[in-house]
């Protein structure tokens, strides 16, 4: 059986629609029992031999291109790795075209050049296009590839690397931190703009003016031993095993109660210090660090695990701490995400049981969350 | 007990040296059982309560310091940290600074500003600077301070964070991979210069004039099952599973195999396409495959763990494939190494127990290999 190939997509007749459409949901259907196919789909059947060519009849003469020349020629290498991955765990899925099947007006529109591209509508396991659910939206990506932030979220990434091997990448732009301090939810507000002295891990008040040093770039700070048995604010100086004795804040923590008036440095100074070591980096960094703590839950350093921050979602005094349950990254609003740069992030979390947040935050405050996990469909 | 900062340092007179050198290996012997102590030595002795204060007689009046005004006025908290964890760690350790017992003339060179640095030289448990071993050399790094690659190897990084938490790394800049082609070892010419046909992962010889086609960013080649399941060369194209059928190859492979004759397509045009991928990036990423295949090691695509390579140092067949015990960044010569990236691949790596290896690799083919991974001293 042959298709043709007329204007970018594939049609085929005879008995096409039944067995095609209707059997395994491959193309939309036509007039006739005829079935349109992206080249795609008749790239799988190729591979397949269910379609034995396809005629291209364009420039007047009619070339029959088998799988090894039709991929040539249609350029469709790159898809047909992850059509042909997901037809293999057992889904039915449609290209994201217009006026194919499962397809909504939003795939469409964010399938514009600059919009959020998706590239196949996929249905759950033993549904197909003629029911109206969908499991997954997915975007192809190559390794190299560069995916912008602002496009991510209620998509999948499937990244295939250099190798041909897949990996699957769910993003969520509306994860759930703590408790936000309002209806928005994704708006981290906050920072040197909401400066309250509260602090939702304990009720009671912090303290005030407590004694400090800005040294290097650190804040050591004494006789508060509080601020760090109860909500978790900097580290030991003697060591972990130290049981008093003067705390080392981070700058991040130093230039956040400093400007709540708890220690007695001033809050420039110290704000000073991040940003000569650290450029306007250290007021993103700050302004998430401040997002977090009035979402209710304890950011700590992330060095060990190479983020910005470790969350503890569930923190109730040092004596009795759990593990942590995020990494958190501050990035630029206009961020662009290199899938091997993801990988590395999404992997080291997955390996320690934590959740990857972006935390895309823009100088003037707004804080939009993303969070991306590896997904095997 | 006072001391007197003098210099620089610290000098204790009384018993100092039965009390602090002979007992406990702090300082360095002076005359008269006096001591001199490196200030980070004098802010341990003082955080103890060893030492009641330290006395600073600069400009001709005198100021006793208590522990904290000593750290503000010397500067030391960053070292401190580290100096103290060593000592609650059980070793004894002398700061690398001329003259001081333990440290020997390379270690000073070393101390220069633009060299490698080394800050602590790190007895072995149960010794002291009156031995003569060491255990390791220790440098001081902030957790964002760049770190030149070339002045890693033997040095072990003890990264404080911002919440002053520690990280060590070791370094090692001959780390033993595969089979060196020559008694160089470090050197891992080869690649474009160094084209010979020969593949030790196999006796035969590689195959010549394979059908292929260079589509998008990969090659695609025709019946060369040899290739993969002998070689691991490429990936099925329709799968994992699928028992035959085409090869898909990633440009690296493809440039390397058509640059040996084994594939019948322009060596020039894949690699040519690489550059358009990736610029001269992917000249070097080739060079560094060509070094790890003229070793007898099998690199792969690193992208699942975020890296350039993994390599599978015992390779003996696809049927009997093993896990890969190597991960490989490729990085230019002058790379300036931040903490924070170090601590993510050395993390990652070391929870899939793999070693992180850094291929540091010139324009002229010259690769400077360098491994780090996490120590608990």
């Amino acid at each position: 059986m042959d298709g043709t190939l007329v204007d970018g997509a594939v049609r085929v007749g005879g008995d096409a629609r039944q067995r095609f459409y209707d059997a395994r949901g491959y193309g939309r259907p036509l007039d006739r029992n005829r079935v349109e196919l992206a080249p795609v789909e008749a790239a799988h059947l190729l591979s397949r031999g269910d379609l034995d060519a396809v005629v291209d009849e364009r420039e007047g003469s009619e070339t029959r291109l088998d799988f090894r020349e039709f991929l040539a020629r249609t350029g469709t290498a790159l898809r047909f790795t992850v059509y042909r991955d997901l037809r293999d765990r057992g889904f039915y899925l449609s290209p994201a075209r217009e006026g194919w099947p499962g397809v909504d007006e939003g795939d469409v529109r964010r399938g514009a050049p600059d919009g959020a591209r998706i590239d196949f509508v996929v249905y759950p396991r033993g549904k197909g296009p003629w029911d109206d659910a969908v499991a997954y939206r997915i975007r192809v990506v190559g390794e190299r590839e560069a995916v912008p932030a602002a496009s991510l979220g209620g998509v999948v990434l499937a990244v295939v690397d250099e190798d041909g091997e897949l990996t699957y990448f769910e993003t969520d732009a509306d994860p759930d931190i703590g408790v936000a301090d309002d209806e928005g939810g994704d708006d981290g507000r906050g920072g040197a703009d909401a400066i309250d002295g509260d602090d939702p891990t304990d009720d009671a008040p912090l303290p005030a003016g407590v004694d400090a040093d800005l040294l290097e770039d650190r804040v050591v700070c004494y006789d508060a031993d509080d601020l760090y048995e109860r909500r978790f604010y900097g580290q030991r100086l003697l060591g972990r095993n130290a049981e008093s004795g003067p705390l080392q804040l981070s700058l991040v923590e130093g230039a956040y109660l400093a400007q709540r008036g708890v220690l007695d440095v001033e809050s420039d100074a110290v704000v000073g210090r991040g940003r000569d070591v650290e450029g306007e980096r250290f007021d993103r960094r700050l302004r998430t660090y401040a997002a977090l703590r009035d979402r209710g839950v304890v950011p700590k350093s992330g060095f060990k695990f190479g983020a910005d921050f470790r969350v503890y979602e569930d923190f109730d005094g040092v004596e009795s701490l759990s593990h942590s349950t995020d990494l958190v990254r501050v990035l630029g609003p206009g961020h662009d995400f290199y899938p091997r740069d993801l990988s590395l992030d999404v992997r080291l979390a997955g390996g320690v049981r934590k959740r990857m947040v972006f935390a895309l935050t823009a100088a003037n405050g707004q804080i939009d969350w993303l969070s991306a996990a590896r997904l095997t469909p």
